[in-house]
């Protein structure tokens, strides 16, 4: 795994794959800046206008729900119709679903109206959106990936996606496979768009790889290790968000 | 104070208390990495649909006024009833009042049709608040926070609010007691968000503590060492933010 | 040149001109925190209700259209027609310009409709917008700034706008005159937002100096140094960031 994920970063590195991210306010900035560590191209849009015109030139389009309201659901839901036309990979961030119905059921519906390559979540999410889950506190986890496991099968089997539930334990899930890797660091749910960045970055990596399970392995045992490299530079989560962008630029498996 | 201060600390580390942000697009990111690097737990949202859902789970309910709009308004006003009756406190933070009659108008009629916990602000927006301002210039004060000392027993005794004032001396007002500090450094005010960022983390130590003038005071003491302790490794704005949000991880009293 | 803007650095520092930025949701903070790092005052806005008393205490206005749809077009036509009207110099970024119609189309009629002071791009959005451009990607410049030469010298005598290209080579350009700079580092355009900052940036000192063609310059010759200055400390474009918000704050020439 090390060897294929050294050859999609190299890939990545090389092709500077467009991604386009429908996301979140608060964390667009550390999206888009660990994007380009990486050595992808990010765009972000908020308009209708331009969406087709966009997708037809971007590798990946990134859903991220963590400000949803309904002009926002609207233009999702019509970049995930064009994605679709247009064979475009689709990452899905359900960010804080259980944490309020309207996250849920919005969620719920991007995955039953619409192909979904990718769903990337915390084991929170992923229990919510399979309706397994008990109280979601707000954004952040309260359960452990591996509670999650029998959600993401679920999600997989009637949906046809592939999960990655991140945490401490990272595992991703498809029909047919799984895959776990113990690599992070206990800083990184201490900065905020961690995760949201992981999904776009899961983006960046089927851009270049078309298996969807191995894009989505590869994405997160590196940030994994990128989160590891980070750590060892930081005294705490100011440092270690610099430090883990550098991670993404510097970082050779 | 110092005791008490240290005491909540742990016990907003410990209970980790949903902080919940109606807030300005500018520091977000910002003030969603403060709440983590201290230890509560952020979320945002811009969506009437959720405003229960996420409310009833939170502990204390931000609404800060730095990139209002109509919509933004009526969402903050959805959220001020909501917040009164499920009885969670309320923090305002009326950025920029003062600069344009749109602002002052907006923080006023919060401060008259809802019960508002704290007011958080720097002079000049403490003193056009209670009408007593000359120019503000944009965002950033022109006075001294000991000249606003009036405006905010004005605004305490009238409206039933605690005000914490910010700048090179920090003043807490109630309509019965006041507490000065002199802690902070002159890379805080370079830093955007500082302020905001203080009202969040205002309404965590309000989570873990009812009394909200101990609140005001411990979490303006905290604050403020920690920019002394930032400053000490920083060379520059962009070196103090990152030494900042370490701060706030690290510093015990 | 470099006395003349180590004259304007230390005007801005003196007198911290106020800036109004109507800009994009990615770049928001970093500008924010680039013009406070600077010496300038940063103000953003969402709201024509209070466009007029912004623009009024303003000294420079900066339209970024990074993400754009239809409101936030009408609240800068607005801006750009109130500070047309107050005489507040007026600086357009047409982030993405070629990477789709709507960019293309809505940049077009700005500087159409009303009297931009200054444009600044990379030289892909320079060319897309002078109608000379091939394919662009994204928001990433795929062009040398020299090849957008002839796009500038167009814009100029036919909209009597200044236009600063940035890139390897910084080049600005007016009906009557051209400069060039080699100064930056390949670090610039791995952060989000450096472009959208040197906008800012380039407000900032239009105004305290009248003359677009001296502060366009004088800003990108300030700027690139800055870049060369940070890169010596950073280990990625993390450190990157933060060093370079350090430099604005620190650099004399």
């Amino acid at each position: 795994m090390i060897e294929k994920t050294n050859a999609l970063l190299t890939k990545i590195r090389q092709e500077k794959p467009l991604v386009l991210n429908l996301t979140n306010y608060v964390t667009m900035d550390f999206v888009a800046n660990g994007l380009l560590s990486l050595g992808a191209s990010p765009v972000m849009s908020k308009a209708e206008q331009e969406m087709e015109d966009l997708i037809s030139i971007a590798r990946a389009v990134i859903i991220n729900l963590g400000t949803l309201d309904e002009s926002f659901i609207k233009l999702c839901a019509l970049a995930c119709k064009t994605a679709n036309q247009l064979a475009i990979p689709l990452i899905l961030d359900p960010v804080g679903v259980g944490a309020s119905r309207y996250r849920t059921n919005t969620s719920l519906k991007f995955i039953h109206d619409f192909k979904i390559a990718i769903v990337r979540g915390n084991a929170s999410e992923i229990m919510s959106l399979a309706g397994a889950a008990g109280v979601t506190k707000g954004v952040d986890s309260t359960a452990a990936s591996t509670e999650a496991l029998a959600s993401a099968t679920f999600l997989a089997e009637n949906y046809g996606v592939t999960v990655a539930i991140s945490g401490k334990t990272d595992v991703i899930v498809d029909a047919k496979q799984t895959a776990q890797f113990e690599y992070g660091s206990a800083m990184m749910p201490r900065v905020t768009g961690t995760g949201c960045l992981l999904s776009a970055v899961v983006g960046a990596f089927h851009a270049v790889e078309q298996d969807r399970f191995v894009a989505a392995a590869a994405a997160t045992l590196f940030y994994g290790i990128c989160g590891e490299t980070a750590a060892k530079q930081a005294t705490g989560p100011g440092s270690f968000r610099s430090a883990f962008l550098d991670a993404l630029y510097t970082v050779v498996l």
